[in-house]
């Protein structure tokens, strides 16, 4: 396993067989597995081959889909803030929000904050305040964490999503304007849930150590 | 000449010695010219050859060199007001300035209000509300049109800045999140401020035709 | 609200139910809703959907929809022009056809008069000049908004369209064409009628407030 | 101020004279300043407009300056450790360096030790496995982040710098290389220690906070 | 044929028709015919034309197809080792594997040894370490390649391959890496296992020669 | 030699001295010898080892040197129409120019009559109609080309140059722009005017043979 | 009409509907109407709609259809010699082919011969060599039409094909390389066999205008 | 030190003290060191800290400097060939001549054969047919070792050189055609002369290993 990130598996670009195939031998050597971006396909593959025993979670709008044996992950503190500008920005969030969870932090999440006037992402922010890290998924101009990182105290991490069209419409805008952002900033790949939730839940789990 | 837009001679590029020849012929075949992106050897090229009866004026903000035997362009009435996010801005936003005054608009500008908070930004635009139109520079993200296109009722010109460095660092990633905004917003070239100003001179103009 | 832009729902991309639902929930807090980038999938969606007294008006060569409990937006004065080089750039055309007339603009259209020769042009302009502002689609290598620019005195906003093929045939040899352009052009992203639509009604509509 | 985060003043791209006249200005008013990318240039002409009560420490492996009239910053606890694939990294190591101490905390530094055999790293890190957080600056191939990253708990963040030659030799190479790594990763721009060095403060602090 | 590497048939992009057309003449001609990125259709096709006398082998992990009316190609000496980062990667590999085969080299792999932490990585080394040349296919940030170089002392061929998502997802990060690495390796182009298991054969049958 | 194409130096890039070395041994194989991209200081190496009875014509505005031992190229018919969009774009034009008078073509050029209007284009066009072939020179959106194609019967050759600034503006809008017309147009790289003049020979030159 | 290239038209993007509408309105008003990149669904849909007296002839390897009332074009003079590297640059090379027997030249074909071995270009070529003007169409890396150009006096056009895969494997290698080309060769967009059929027939026709 | 292959100093974007400092410390810690891209500026400082008993040996062509208090490396048996397409090409040549014979191999040169015709081709390949690698360097287009690689039987090294101008012109359309070349080709980093250099000889080592 990589060193405290549990091991997820990448359901996209897999076969659905060697998919299924992968999830439960690893879910009966370490008790528990994870899987990302997975199809209708992957999940049924996986259905039709649960040995008995196997707990399997479909995490729907994460797109993800847990297998375990035993317990859920002990709480080990620290507080994500989860925010998206748009709506479609949702499935990437849900994915990070999957990993800090599966990580043993608790998660807030704001949907749908950026687009709707600064009024509304005020009033989210104030709940927010207190958390030990926020995530922040924007596509298009991906402006949203710039803006956040300015008005809190805590690290922010820039999710930038492939929403968008034509010119750099693939995320690509979204990440050059994280990445050139004024404000302190720090960024993952283009639709990387996955790696944003797990270091997000680095950074929180710090402050349970003490 | 363009319709309705001053010819305007590029000296970047140009021998100051044909720059110069080039001015002159102008000068006095029109009884105007304008020169932008002029460096000190354009400059004293020009000085060295002017003629009796030429007037020249040297805007040194915006790069920008007028060469007149008559009067100043008569008002046409029209307001243009310019912001830029930060001081490296400055000269793309004073080259805007020179071409709109020169149409015969009246400009207000407000410089160095995207990187000061938010509080500056709003005291800043308060004045500005009743122009007929806005040019926003910003180099970096790029963010700042889109914030102003999303506080005003008037059309918003974004003018990318070359400023920034790595990662799509020469005004790209600005061009990039103009272009993905979510606010309404046009853009131009990046240091297009010569474009910025006549575009925006002919919007405000139109007023002025009633 | 956007300041001074309605609401509009990007279908593209989104969950048909989930899109019906959105639009149904704005009709009924707005009184009207305007869609783009609709697909046969999301207009069946909304219309199993529509609760009684809403109508629905389908926008076909925009690909838009319109959702209404009362009366059409009043007119707040003018005009805009719009014009394409080819039959392949009408979709863009009519989507900011859409905006502009939704913004209370009267709208008048030249449709196909980029290859058809230089004299079905000048007599495609002839009827348009008074317009307040011209929009200019254009695919491929996206120059008759520059050329328009030559010829008329109002504002003339470039939409680059993604037809073409081979290198940058997918709109960023218009773009590109269009932000080097010598003559004073604004650009908005490739396709971006809707964009394109609202700044220039925000032009139009500057000369009505008078 | 931006929150939480020291203002800095950026000298790269400002004329000398205009940068001395900012830097005190905002040491009159602030008490302390900091400047990044400071040429001989700039820092000579700082020196010959120097106040008397305005204390100058120049921090030359940083390429910073710092003015102040009063005491260093209060520590806040936490360590940022920061480490060097090779010796062309340093610079941009070193102005992280001076962002994270100016923010209070404190920090330790392992220089070159990306290419000298995975066993300098390995002794490296044990002096550094205590820290909060992790700052690896690499160019060319970038990949020293991704494995501390696979040997450590702490989050790491990876900042890619502009070595290297040939195909995408300007630290693209290195920036994509960290955007797609396997291990948890978060980014900053190419070259961009002042973002990397304040973000890490950011996260160290947390600890100091409980 | 090109010298000494066999006519290989790129199956992909070819009508089945015509495809197998081409096939049948080949293996006519010089008694052995072999096919790559052969998709279903393309097999059956090649299975509905099959000739009396001729012999079809399906490679199904390489894609691959061989048809031939005579023995296996006669060993040449040489062993080329073949080590995947992940098991996507695995088809390109076998691609690579057929060709070195094809090409009288014996062949020996380790695939899946670069996300399961070093030691797997090690372990798979000390069997290949005898190889006369290794070919490391890799996705995403594609670093493995430079790290077996900087353990062994034959040549290492890296395979970039077209997993990961997002910024330069397509394998242009894994590219660019290796083109960038600071350990010794030369490149092929992304999923051209056909190349990298050619080059490595004239690689490894050199020594045979003697 | 190249066929048909009398061999050209290209002097940017070669150390002064050793350009020398190498066009003084070609005039004496063969007599006669070009060198283009004639920097001050190769011109300066060139006259300083010049051996007597070698003639040196320098054509300045072509950047280009022409030595000889004997008579200038024979004509053998055909002519070769060059016009710019610019001034900036003459250097690039009169390479053109030299490469088709040395290959025994005549030449026709009417410069700078892309931004000047239509009227003067039309006029300029009326006296070169009966030209074999066109070279249309054009910097940043690179459109005079196509326009040409469109008025006249002959075969019309692209040469986009490096003028212009911001998004493309190293002559990459100008290559796009030209590789998509809809008009009929042959291109040629970047400011490679000694292509353009040799292709444009080539073809005029089809007509003497007869 | 475009001047002297017959109108075609793209069915490639267009309704079929439509499409056929198009061809009909056109061959009545000319007489004569060509579409390329004619899909099954075009073809059907135009046979469906076509009115008695309009014969349709349907080149299936140019993906082209030709609508006519009257006869086949007079032949003008000229031969247009045309090579293709390998199979999949064929299609590209049909649709040159049946723009220049459009525009009335004559067409000789050598297909095939870039992978070959350079014998079997040679042999190719002897029999092409009295051509005006030599099409070379190839994918991949692209350099036959570079190797041609080196071979034969008259004027090569180099058409990129997109075929290839990975780093630039669009056809942007294609065309990169044949800009680049140290011989002398005009480039037309990858792919576009309409322009270098309609193109190399302009130059073939020069000749017989005599 | 890496495996096999010595510790190479690249001089290039150090400071000359500094590089001076890391010079001599390593010769005196391995008796011997080696430098690339040296410039005069690095030359001098090394000269003039050069310690008593160290030798240094400057090879001007291959920009490289040798420091060493020992005898030279003994030969290891192998030879390589290097082959330029130009004259431009040979200073990437050297350096990866320098490598090779750094490490133990013989080396044979061919350099400018690309331009001047296929038979200087052939004629230099017959002396050079026997070694049991190639490196072939070629700037622009890039193919020569495309062509090298379909005559010879040995494994080839494509090594792409930064000449060349517009589009692609810094190399990027060299490295692009060997990648996307149908004969098969290994490639290294454009201007890379190390890389090949030392790739190449542990090739031609392992046949001197029997
Ligand atoms: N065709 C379009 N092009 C660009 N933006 C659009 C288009 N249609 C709608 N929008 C805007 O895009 C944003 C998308 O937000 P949402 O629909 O909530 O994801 C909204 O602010 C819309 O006003
Ligand atoms: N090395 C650096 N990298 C990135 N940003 C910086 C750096 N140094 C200063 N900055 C920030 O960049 C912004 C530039 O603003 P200004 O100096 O007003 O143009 C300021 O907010 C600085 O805090
Ligand atoms: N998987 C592959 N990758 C790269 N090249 C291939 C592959 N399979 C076959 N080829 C070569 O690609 C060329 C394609 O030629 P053709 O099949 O005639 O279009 C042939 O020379 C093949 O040897
Ligand atoms: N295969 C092709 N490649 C490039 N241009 C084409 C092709 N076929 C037709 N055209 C031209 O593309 C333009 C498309 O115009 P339309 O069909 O009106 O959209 C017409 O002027 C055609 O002559
Ligand atoms: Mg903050
Ligand atoms: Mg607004
Ligand atoms: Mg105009
Ligand atoms: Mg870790
Ligand atoms: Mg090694
Ligand atoms: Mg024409
Ligand atoms: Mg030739
Ligand atoms: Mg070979």
């Amino acid at each position: 396993v990589r060193c405290g990130v549990p091991e997820v598996v990448l359901a996209e670009g897999k076969d659905p067989e060697a998919f299924a195939g992968i999830m439960i031998a690893q879910v009966r050597a370490a008790g528990r597995c994870i899987a990302t971006r997975v199809s209708p396909a992957h999940l049924e593959a996986l259905r039709a081959r649960l040995p008995p025993g196997v707990r399997l979670e479909h995490r729907e709008a994460a797109r993800g889909v847990i297998l375990s044996t035993g317990d859920d992950p002990a709480p080990r503190g620290g507080t994500v803030a989860i925010l998206t500008a748009g709506t479609s920005d949702i499935p990437a969030a849900e994915e990070a929000r999957l990993m800090a969870e599966e990580m043993g932090c608790s998660v807030k999440t704001a949907y749908d904050v950026g687009v709707a006037g600064i009024h509304r992402l005020f009033s989210a922010l104030r709940d927010l305040i207190p958390a030990d890290v926020f995530i922040v998924a924007a596509g298009r101009e991906g402006t949203l964490p710039a803006i956040v990182a300015g008005l809190v105290d805590s690290p922010v991490i820039g999710l930038p999503v492939s929403t968008g069209y034509g010119y750099m419409g693939g995320g690509e805008a979204a990440l050059a304007s994280m990445l050139q952002a004024c404000s302190v900033l720090a960024v993952v790949n283009i639709d990387a849930g996955f790696t944003a939730g797990a270091f997000a839940a680095q950074v929180a789990r710090g402050r349970a150590r003490e």
